[in-house]
């Protein structure tokens, strides 16, 4: 071993240290986190939120790397060769008789060469930014989809999908218009050195109409707030990352053709618009297919059925980005769809084994990115920080906000019956955080100069939301009078289920007959044919589907259903209410919500008192257990509140 | 956008497509070998274990990727530049006009360049093998150091020991001499091509001596076989991956100075044995430290609890490797003193979960470790398999497994008063399988012919060893007359204890005299001054301690102590019998062995009738439970077995 190959592979020990010493830096930022949230959750803080919290440590050690640590020159210099007009993904070199393989890592501008002898540190703390959307997202987003309050959200269907849909659009499309205003006036002004055409600009349209409520989410949970403004809140927030994503790729493929680039060209945009439906529907399909398809029957070993179902889940991510989808959506709606059927077909510890082992995922995935996002104003080496623009985008996101929830809200309120109430819509116009989806979209791709600053003033943006909303939460949630549904006070672990039966019994009553009839209508579908079909649970199909389908029937029910007939009803209606977090928590101690403490297994159900034959009869019932849900929810983790009105 | 970026653009999507690709065939690789570990198990199919089915379906794979998938050219070709005499790390290069970075991925021999125009799916599947090193190795190795059982390990502390430290080194020099042997031979006889020093020899030494019985293991813990059996041979594989991992670094490590190479060094060879034990004991000394430090106090925050857990053993790694020392033996100590110390403090969920996360982890990676093995037979490019290097490695490991397993067991028997029986001896002979460390070990380096041929050799020892020794395990226990302790049928799901009190009693009186000496002064050590410190439970310092220790003791007791000193003696018995796992998986269902079925809690202890008040008592106390511990382990997977005598 000659000197040369010591002092490479010196070189490479060396590296091998600073990228523990990187990673280590972010476990200790994380540790720092989950120990002050743990203060703030017993001194009962609730001013700042984890995420919130997360980034000001990020901040404080991306100050520490980018001003503390020495700025070493490291071994890249330039290093000019003539090779063909296109990169190769590999190069050969040969040093001297022995061959190296180099893999290409990206372009570098021009103007930045001489920035490349930086500080090894902070290129070490420096992520990929694939990172985000393979590694980080996928987790949190299938956490959403997983414990989507599917009761509600269904219920709130028409509206959450309206909010996700148009409201996007719509929010894309003003913010879009709006800086490129702004950008027009800094052209003229001279503050604008390079390019920013108006694809960039609606491209920043897209990546900032993604919010994140999680603050205001997390604060609703420990204030129980109002249920239908939680679902929403949560359900337009998964939905509208889905668009957002979907529709950044469509603005990124609007390429017209010919010399007249980034100027209107209508093939090119109904070619983005089919982009984007093509994307969309087939991610959609992708994720509730594979959701569906992984009904296990490995009853009998949990550690087989959790790593399993982990796969599964994975698979669908990687699938549907290997089929050219977006495997972020896809992975919501399979959390969806597994929440919905496979969860069924679990056995009482997997349940609990999935839901803790995502919860862990998400927590951390979560706590990173936003730990990241501080670093990143520090340690990214391109910022371009433009004042006019970022005042600029602030005033465009509050009217792309405004434009679309109250028009909206207007609009389907006309078909509504159960209003959404002038409070609840300024509570949604002030909960249009920005958070992870938003940064990950926008440090996708900062080769540019205009994606540069708008990665830039997206960071901005997502710090003052999230500080400055997340903290105003509790403030804005009493001067807007949006009080918690049940005020009972939890017991600390003992949960006996506070049953508040005044307002409670008049509330079930007015909420049963506003349920929207698109809910009715697919709970019903769903109740008598799918569920048959696809957990071993639910009415036979031969009892559902018409006389001369027997055969048919016959063969697709399975022949537990027939076991399992009487008791999903109640299970059903547990499920729906999603509150299989609660009863793994206190394990021996079961969680009623009649008052009665007798000892029932983990699946007894909330409010098993009725248990009618007929669909209609369990769908009332589940209605009537809606109030229930908001009280035992967020119990895991909070404190009884005395401070509650 | 020009026609070059959109090229550029391209084949970055197409390389991402195939990332998912090969991700996903191994993701298909693991479903499908769960799928079939359920219907093994459903079955009761004992004579192929999981990694050896992993391992089958790993070389189908395989096949089908080498010779079913057109070989592509790629765009990588040999590209000659002159550079100094070292390469550089990162590359600029400069095609017309745009500047393009490149990092460095490693040496090609000359003889291989033209092998570089490979099949891109190929080279897809083929991981970093510092992959195994910093993501795979780790959850495998912290779980066996978590759920070491630790009181049969403690009493068995100093053979344990023994065979890792000493017959780790005896089988590596003894298979090295061995080996430097068959090359010799091989030179004379004219098959070596290229060189093969001495320190290679004993490189594939220490590489292949790193044991890893998972698959006897597996079926001990099914048919219930002899504790102790268990203990050192678990023990022992264990530790002797520690000792194999460091050993073959110092090997690395040994480079005499001069001109004479490769040959015997005083000064170096003392070099490498300092180096062996400063990794070793820096290692162990991080891994300690760091378990030990870890004491929480989140009790209410099960999810905080978990993710800090997790996010410390992780840092454990990190730091360790900074430190350069080696991650992975430090994780190991680290997971056994977290399971000793940190494992009292949490509460009850997390317990649960941190159990349960790991094991899902591990699971995961051991499984995929398995499955690579089968598919690197066909994929990996560079194998050397030379037949009579191959049968030279096979007699050479069952001489270096003979010649330190009968001496060592000899001279351990002079010491013992529970004496290791020839049966034994020869059921750890055959035991000695090799698995995920030495393949992990053999595949970190295959840069020169030497290497290449160790790691083709290692590959072909794992498959025969796993596949041969593991479905021989059972025919050789009964043949060895190894019969399992307890013959109590156990219930399907609800166990109730089976208490065989004839044997049993007699086994208890005989085991308490064996008791270790070692073991004894530990137990009160560590019962009467560590646990009081480290855990918020134990007998208060103020009564271990003599009284002019007065003021430290009641510095370092917890005020908690005083509550728990009576409940301590139950659970601290109980934790020695590591039974976690078996409290979580019936949730309400108590498991008491004395027959007696009431509603404890979990962590009621199975033989709670004696409670005396000396630490002697408590000691005596449990190693009369010992038996239940084997009785009821592996619950959680194994079905009621009817085949048992």
């Amino acid at each position: 071993m000659d000197r040369t190959e010591l002092a490479t592979e010196k070189e490479a020990e060396e590296s091998h240290r600073q990228d523990s010493v990187s990673l280590l830096t972010f476990i200790l930022l994380l540790t720092l986190t989950i120990l002050t949230i743990w203060l703030f959750k017993h001194r009962r803080v609730r001013f700042l939120h984890e995420t919130g919290l997360a980034m000001i440590y990020g901040l404080i050690v991306g100050v520490i790397l980018r001003y503390g640590t020495p700025s070493t020159s490291g071994h890249d210099k330039p290093f000019s060769c003539s090779q063909e007009d296109r990169p190769f993904t590999t190069l050969l070199v040969n040093v001297s008789g022995k061959f190296f393989e180099y893999t290409l890592k990206g372009e570098i501008s021009p103007g930045k060469i001489h920035n490349v002898e930086q500080n090894d540190m902070l290129r070490k703390v420096t992520f990929d930014p694939e990172v985000f959307f393979n590694i980080l997202l996928p987790p949190i987003i299938f956490h959403a989809g997983y414990s989507l309050k599917k009761r509600h959200f269904f219920r709130n269907l028409g509206s959450i999908l309206a909010y996700a849909f148009l409201g996007t659009a719509v929010s894309c499309f003003i913010i879009g218009n709006l800086m490129y205003g702004v950008v027009k006036l800094m052209k003229l002004v001279g503050q604008l050195s390079d390019k920013f055409y108006y694809t960039d600009c609606l491209l920043f349209g897209a990546i900032i109409s993604a919010t994140d409520p999680v603050t205001v989410l997390a604060i609703f949970n420990e204030l129980h707030a109002d249920v239908d403004l939680y679902a929403l809140l949560f359900g337009e927030s998964v939905l509208n990352d889905a668009v957002a994503i979907v529709l950044s790729s469509s603005i990124v493929a609007y390429q017209p053709t010919g010399e007249n680039t980034h100027a209107f060209d209508a093939a090119a945009f109904f070619k983005s618009v089919g982009v984007f439906l093509g994307i969309f529907s087939g991610s959609f399909m992708m994720g509730a297919v594979t959701g569906v398809v992984t009904f296990t029957k490995l009853h009998c070993f949990p550690l087989l059925e959790t790593a399993l179902f982990f796969l599964m889940s994975w698979s669908t991510f990687l699938l549907a980005e290997a089929c050219g989808f977006t495997g972020v959506v896809a992975v919501l709606f399979c959390g969806i769809t597994q929440a919905h059927y496979t969860y069924n077909n679990l056995s009482v510890e997997s349940r609990s084994r999935t839901k803790q082992l995502f919860e862990v995922l998400h927590f951390l995935a979560e706590n990173f990115i936003f730990s990241y996002m501080g670093l990143a104003l520090f340690t990214f080496q391109k910022h371009i920080f433009s004042p006019v623009f970022i005042i600029g985008a602030f005033i465009a996101i509050f009217f792309g906000r405004a434009a679309h929830i109250y028009p909206l809200s207007f609009l389907l309120n006309l078909g509504r019956r159960h209003k959404i109430s002038w409070n609840f819509q300024h509570m949604m116009m002030f909960s249009g955080l920005r958070g992870a989806m938003a940064f990950a979209l926008a440090i996708r791709d900062t080769a540019t100069y205009s994606h540069q600053m708008m990665f830039s003033t997206t960071l901005l943006i997502v710090f003052f939301t999230v500080w400055i909303v997340g903290g105003g939460t509790t403030p804005m949630l009493s001067w807007l009078n949006i009080r918690s549904v049940c005020n009972c006070v939890l017991g600390k672990l003992h949960f006996s289920g506070g049953y508040c039966d005044g307002p409670d019994s008049e509330r079930r009553n007015r909420t049963k007959q506003e349920s929207a009839w698109l809910f009715r209508l697919w709970y019903s579908f769903d109740h008598n044919y799918l569920k048959p079909i696809l957990t071993h649970s639910g009415p036979p199909l031969t009892t559902t589907l018409p006389s001369w389908c027997g055969l048919v029937a016959r063969c697709l029910t399975s022949p537990q259903v027939y076991d399992n007939q009487e008791q999903l009803r109640e299970e059903d209606s547990d499920f729906i209410l999603n509150d299989g977090d609660l009863t793994v928590t206190y394990g021996d101690t079961t969680i009623t919500a009649n008052g009665s403490s007798g000892p029932h297994t983990a699946t007894t159900s909330l409010d098993g008192r009725r248990t009618k034959s007929s669909s209609e009869e369990a769908l009332e019932h589940d209605v009537g257990a809606a109030d229930h849900e908001v009280t035992s929810r967020g119990t895991r983790l909070v404190f009884p509140l005395e401070d509650n009105a």
